[in-house]
């Protein structure tokens, strides 16, 4: 016996979601039946309406409602430095830090060759053009994640800004808060000697 | 700044699933919003006719598109007997392995005074009833879980049945196929040893 057709699509559906499979997917589907009505017709408009309403902002790509987005948008924020990051989320995470208060660019992914990425499969011609037509930019900070394509993409990034006399800087690595130096790994704690400040 | 309110209202539809907390649903929702526009049009719709077509049976309580289910309307299944489970998964993880023939009940649940779930909250009333109006059936196997609720309702269960003549079993409790003795847990050892069969 199978399982009636609307759990069984249900099913293939939450089973295309990212690290869930198919036990869990029944489990939720199972559960999408016994959930509040309203709850369930919210979570449909919500999908259609995420898909139908977001788009990538025209100027720096960030997912937004209105093309310019609300931070290309806001006027009274610093329009001298842009931080550059890979993904939309990394927007939200500098965002919660309440700390900077310039402009970003994403750049929806990293050089990776084994992928088969390459610069022009990310953001990177709009960030240069970017920087021609804005001249009130006078820093680049590159923000994008401590992994060897986040590294590689710095650097790339970095030897295209830095001729045109734009200041290019890179997010500090080293030993996070709160953390024990036993078991930092070797490159953490390499970088963090590295870039040992003056107290 | 707050998300997008589309994505917002994702995430927190999301987060409505169990075992799906803040950051596993931000996560899905944005890679929601990279799917492709069908399956997430494919999904919403899928969550509103799983909602709306999906009934429970009236005899077996099962889930079913049409009552009664496929299971109760089969008359090639052997009519003598009915296997107690809790959920609806049950039925679908004993008719996976195709080895039994008759026919089913859905509790929804067990009894368990600490969540105030008595015997007037599950399914048992309809179970009586029909075994008084079908003649029929000649034994009920309680398939609950092997947990303390669901120990106490197969008792409960047993008590109300056997004086009706009616023959109760209850699933066999013993090591796993495949499993080590040392690591079994000290009561399955004993239900395996007190359940022990002539070879």
């Amino acid at each position: 016996m199978q399982y009636p057709e609307p759990i069984a699509k249900l099913i293939d559906s939450y089973m295309k979601l990212p690290g869930i499979g198919g036990k869990t997917a029944t489990r939720l589907a199972f559960y999408t039946i016994d959930m509040n009505g309203d709850d369930v017709t919210e979570f449909a408009k919500s999908l259609i309406a995420a898909k139908r309403d977001l788009h990538f902002c025209s100027i720096c790509g960030n997912i937004t409602e209105d093309d310019p987005c609300v931070i290309c948008k806001d006027k009274s924020r610093d329009q001298s430095t842009v931080l550059v990051v890979e993904e939309a989320k990394d927007v939200m995470a500098m965002e919660k830090i309440k700390e900077y208060n310039g402009l970003y660019h994403v750049l929806h992914g990293v050089l990776s060759p084994i992928d088969g990425k390459g610069p022009e499969d990310i953001n990177i011609a709009s960030l240069l053009k970017r920087l021609q037509q804005n001249e009130a930019i006078k820093e680049v900070i590159i923000a994008t994640n401590a992994t060897p394509e986040g590294e590689a993409t710095a650097m790339y990034i970095s030897r295209l800004v830095k001729p045109a006399g734009i200041k290019v800087t890179r997010l500090a690595h080293g030993l996070s808060v709160g953390s024990d130096i036993q078991y930092a790994d070797e490159m953490t704690l390499f970088k963090a000697v590295e870039g040992r400040q003056e107290m």
